[in-house]
């Protein structure tokens, strides 16, 4: 095992660590930890919610949520000698739940959760559809998990970190806080909101005590999106044996990471997401001097995405077009098409017994491919979403025979603001 | 080689064919072919721009071609006993060139084409940057591809119909003019436009003629867009080994297709796109009655993928997020978000020698993989592009020694109405 | 389609032919046809019993096959150019059945055939537990096959040519006729015979006639083992896409192929062997001067594999160890082990109904992997065999419920010398 | 983490733990700890020399290591219920190097080794090639691996277990020893030995001591080959995730397992082999019962392999036959043909700058297939072995220009008895 440099007590909460990570970006957060560029070592990360969310069959815990308290971060990492205009090159050597502890009330302790957000909440990909809070615990057994609450399924989790990045700048930060603003000043009074502007409410800023810190919650990126130092991309593919190349916006890079998913589909569509998880992370990072320029990286992640990923080679896929439900024709709109992709395949999994919130979290938390594989053809974009046959324990391919009926067990829990 | 039922001489117009196909959708196109559920069948396909694209070193043809001619279809074939409210099975046994004939002046005669509309035709996923028209030749040798435009790379072809579907109902035809004439009125000079209205002009309609030809030329759909028949889906993954299921709208389904595609990258997002050619489809056909409601599905087509794609382990990959290049936030879009993924592909291959248009026409053209990779966190869509490292013939990855500088040779044909 | 070279007529005798191919192997058989380094041509190749085999229920026609004309070969290919000590560059751009012939009377339109040879006739890989004659049938639809003959699995070919190699030189036939009559001699009455000298009855060497046939016919090698040269190598995965490099002997290198397989499981243990057809391979062909010594090559051929063989992801797998059946310990007996993981396999799969005989024909025609697993542990060989799950239509994984009970229909044809 | 059933403490010797395992096979040696059907738990397996090989550059180790005392198996671990005829189902949760320890002088702190035996000492799968001692090691960061003495390549390890089993009935022990003992005879001064006969020298059988020590001693039979109850089969692919099924013998089934390998190529080749470490496994366990019978096993085991094993999609492979390098043809022998395949790439791997003992070392660690291709052409076996391309960091494939030359660096570490 690699030196671990930021070690997490599972019995304490976030801020009562040994090292306090962060929960917003800001350049002003002090580095928790320094390393050198060549350095492996190892770092714990909480789940996203600080263990809020419980091992049980209620969804009252996710309806309601401390949503200014995310994401608890592990970092910031200062690398020696990364100088603004480097890439930073992070390999991911390891991910995984919380090491030696297979069970007990965290998630990540030998279990996760998917949860689906209320739409006063934030919603998620569907909320149209399904406006109230939902959730699947799900429990691991090796690589491979399943759960009471959505039963008749097994697949191999891809896990990876759902957030990793480095330190804006504080002109970087300066433009996300302008822009953001500008965004949500459309609609200010929008449910779910469009975006998110700093809060110091459940703000965690490491060690920054006092009016220092004060003042940078005041100012502080929250850690919902992806941008152009990483951020929250909850790109599946970052498991175990990815390269990673960040731009470098800070001295000292400041990487961060956190939000690990024990398994994602493409998407995250239920936006709580994942099968969600604390655990560790082994990292090997390095620099590219001027690697930027050299490169033509403005912003944004490369990745040699590892090889070790769960093979699946059967798929049933749906398709789906830039149409509303009520009956809007859309220009180009992949977004829209992946929503329609995403209900058509639910819509075809309820036919076999599934509850539609069943399907939609088990869309959530597979390792489900979703494609653009349209994007010009006007007025409709054209989206896929592939679901890998094996993880069903019946055939669940169309045939004459018609769907087989599972039984579909306790469904999944649900919650609501009444 | 099962029985030509469609065949087709590569050396007359699609017009002057023994049987004459379609290029719009409406349900009034009589059957060309009629087959039984089992029964297996060769088609010919005729490229989509009816050979007006050459194999030489000028993009004159791309900028000038006959928008209004598109797609050449081959069909309709009516299926027996097809009813609607069935699902209509299509095997795909094969799909490749036009057989037995490896070189001549028609795409699919050993060579295809990649182009790029100039914005005035409809431009391309990144018209803003590539306002002009652009094209490449590839040649095939078995179903691995070259191109002199875009030297130093070499891949396997996913090769797969571009357009494959079903005939509309006339209520859904009736659904699918008023939506995009709605949608169109919203900016009726738009260039590009938002939709394409019913055109007459170059209106191919099978055996009809007279009063009923200009009838149906008036209201039949245009087939560039994927609707609720399947249509111009652009999905690279309808290769060899596939069985889709399509919606039955009227009777005997009235299936039709064309749109050959040598190679994609998922997207198309050059979209003229792609590998063009013409060549021929090996199907199977069979029915599941009334599987629509049986499983659900309302529209767009469900597919088993076939298990014979190319395969390649290593890749690299980009990401974006829904910000514009002019610094706009823009709420959850990812097709911003996939224009800005391949944006950092383009600069990222630039830094190897490749000229702008070079790396645009190869991220359309190869296999590339394109993911909805977060959807939810808001305001910012993550979209993410994955390239072969196999594809090229010098080492692709970032590396602390920088990038090895490749001779890009003649470059890539342009053209522009100046 | 490259230029046709060696083309074949369906309806004719393999030595009734515009072109007549050969049986066996010596340096002087002129080669048929002389391409250049760089050249692309296709050739069709005959069934390797030249038609002997019916698509019927009976196997009298695998008792009775007329085992001194295999096998019936395309070429020689002189290439221009090439000299004793060149590496010789096959590119195999396309292979499959008949072209344009999907039904017939010759394997290869539209069917194959997969056989086990009676032990007189060189039994097969399993020959002490099946010493009769037995065949399947396999109908082709598209790349995936099915036969009434081993019912409930279905599978995607691996095709692929049998044999492919150059001339031996005079030396190199010298050696091959005094090794095996050496081991020949060692128990000349063996049934089956350990190997199989040069036998006149039978030959067919190109256009050789008169005293010169008679020289080559006394002299030349058999065809049906892999050697020095390529040869009957029976690798399933020289599949379309693969480079095979082969070492010339010969000036013009006189590369001869054919043996076609649709599909094959390692080892070919059936003998008679794969799902054997006729049809058709498309070459692309060049040289890299010197290059045996350059890379030092002696013998044997090098290969680079395509990348579209048919993907599985779930497997069930068998293991073997070198102890026979009758209780004797080998040492280290990788063909005793591979034996006794396949005699694993068949008691496994009669569980579920098959016939041993059906299960036997199933492992030698499926893509099955064959691995050599340990090769140091004395005294025992370890090899193992892995069938793809998702071929059969039925769960095949051991679970407490007990296998189901498939029906096993018609069963495999079989006949014996009585 | 699973319960940690059996520790191991990486300071003290395989004899001195809390728990001592065993290295030798025997009915009666004493469950170290008993589990039910349905338990996960996890065990540490100590390197199967106990710590006798360092991590320099000197291979006296590997010239004088203590060869009576393998394998220091963990167990046996006693299944509650099982009986002899049923089948053990083990699930292979997850396999790893010694977990929180990356550096340190024992194997599976961060590192491994490669051995090549001499051949006094029993000598590889080439002892005649090569006849002394060779040595490698390799360093891990996280799943991919590289080495000193073999530079220029880096490859992600397929992890497994060398060796588990049940215990056999002292029926199946009796065989053993009887076959064993018939097979010795026949050349009893062999070098190397054709088996191993019991060896009360440097017996450990957990528990047991004083004359039932001194019985069992004499009685049980070695771990060094595969055999009926599973045993060193050395299967590269039994991989996290992967469920296996072992014949019951005994009461209690009495499952033992060690010799775990970070990366093995087919065949374990080098014999002292794969990468050899120190480490953990976490397993599921249960049973099905009567499941010999209902499944047809009488022995060996049969297995679903784990669908996360590291994907390759570029390969060099090289075939060889059963021929001797002196010119002696042996009948249907691919352990021969799968010599000189392997002489081949090693041959060929040379003219690229490798010595032929690092390309041996590499043959015997890094992901090789080595597959049966052809058994049944008489008089020669096909064999292939395939070498994943991506795992250089310089181009491998034969091309017009020749190899390019690498720096071997330090070469690998030899000793001799001299």
């Amino acid at each position: 095992m690699p030196e671990l440099l930021f070690p997490l007590d599972s019995s304490k909460s976030f801020t009562d660590q040994q090292i306090v990570g962060h929960n917003r970006w800001h350049p002003d957060i002090p580095p928790a930890v320094t390393v050198k560029p060549g350095d492996t070592f190892r770092a714990h990360c909480r789940e996203w919610f600080d263990g809020a969310i419980h091992n049980d069959d209620s969804a009252d815990d996710i309806l309601n949520a401390p949503l200014n308290n995310v994401h608890t971060l592990s970092g910031p990492f200062a690398i020696e000698g990364a100088e603004p205009g480097d890439l930073l090159i992070v390999d991911i050597l390891d991910v995984g739940p919380i090491p030696q502890e297979d069970s007990g009330p965290l998630a990540g302790q030998g279990w996760g959760y998917t949860g689906i957000f209320a739409t006063r909440n934030g919603g998620g990909f569907l909320t149209e559809q399904f406006p109230d809070a939902y959730k699947a615990i799900w429990d691991f057994s090796g690589q491979s998990t399943t759960s009471r609450h959505v039963p008749h399924v097994k697949y191999t989790g891809m896990v990876h970190p759902g957030l990793m990045g480095t330190a804006p700048s504080p002109a970087l930060l300066g433009t996300w806080n302008a822009l953001e603003a500008t965004l949500i000043a459309t609609d200010p009074d929008r449910v779910p909101p469009l975006a998110l502007p700093p809060e110091p409410d459940g703000a965690v800023l490491g060690s920054l005590s006092g009016a220092e810190f004060d003042r940078v919650a005041g100012e502080a990126a929250r850690t919902a999106p992806p941008r152009e130092n990483g951020g929250n991309q909850d790109i599946k593919n970052l498991t175990k044996g990815t390269r990673v190349f960040y731009p470098v916006f800070v001295p000292g890079a400041n990487l961060s990471f956190g939000d690990l998913h024990f398994s994602q589909g493409d998407g995250e569509i239920t936006f709580c997401g994942a099968i969600e998880m604390g655990g560790f992370m082994d990292l090997h990072v390095d620099l590219i001097k001027g690697g930027m320029e050299t490169y033509g990286v403005t912003e944004n992640a490369i990745f040699l995405p590892g090889n070790t990923d769960p093979q699946y080679s059967e798929w049933i896929a749906f398709s789906g077009t830039s149409v509303t439900l009520d009956g809007e024709q859309r220009y180009l709109d992949s977004d829209l098409a992946y929503q329609r992709a995403c209900l058509h395949a639910i819509d075809y999994l309820t036919t076999f017994g599934y509850s539609p919130e069943q399907a939609y979290l088990l869309l959530g938390s597979a390792p489900i491919e979703g494609r653009l594989s349209g994007v010009v053809d006007i007025p409709n974009s054209c989206a896929t979403v592939y679901i890998p046959t094996a993880i069903f324990d019946f055939p669940i391919a169309p045939s004459k025979e018609g769907p087989v009926q599972i039984d579909p067990g306790m469904g999944a829990p649900t919650a609501s603001f009444g």
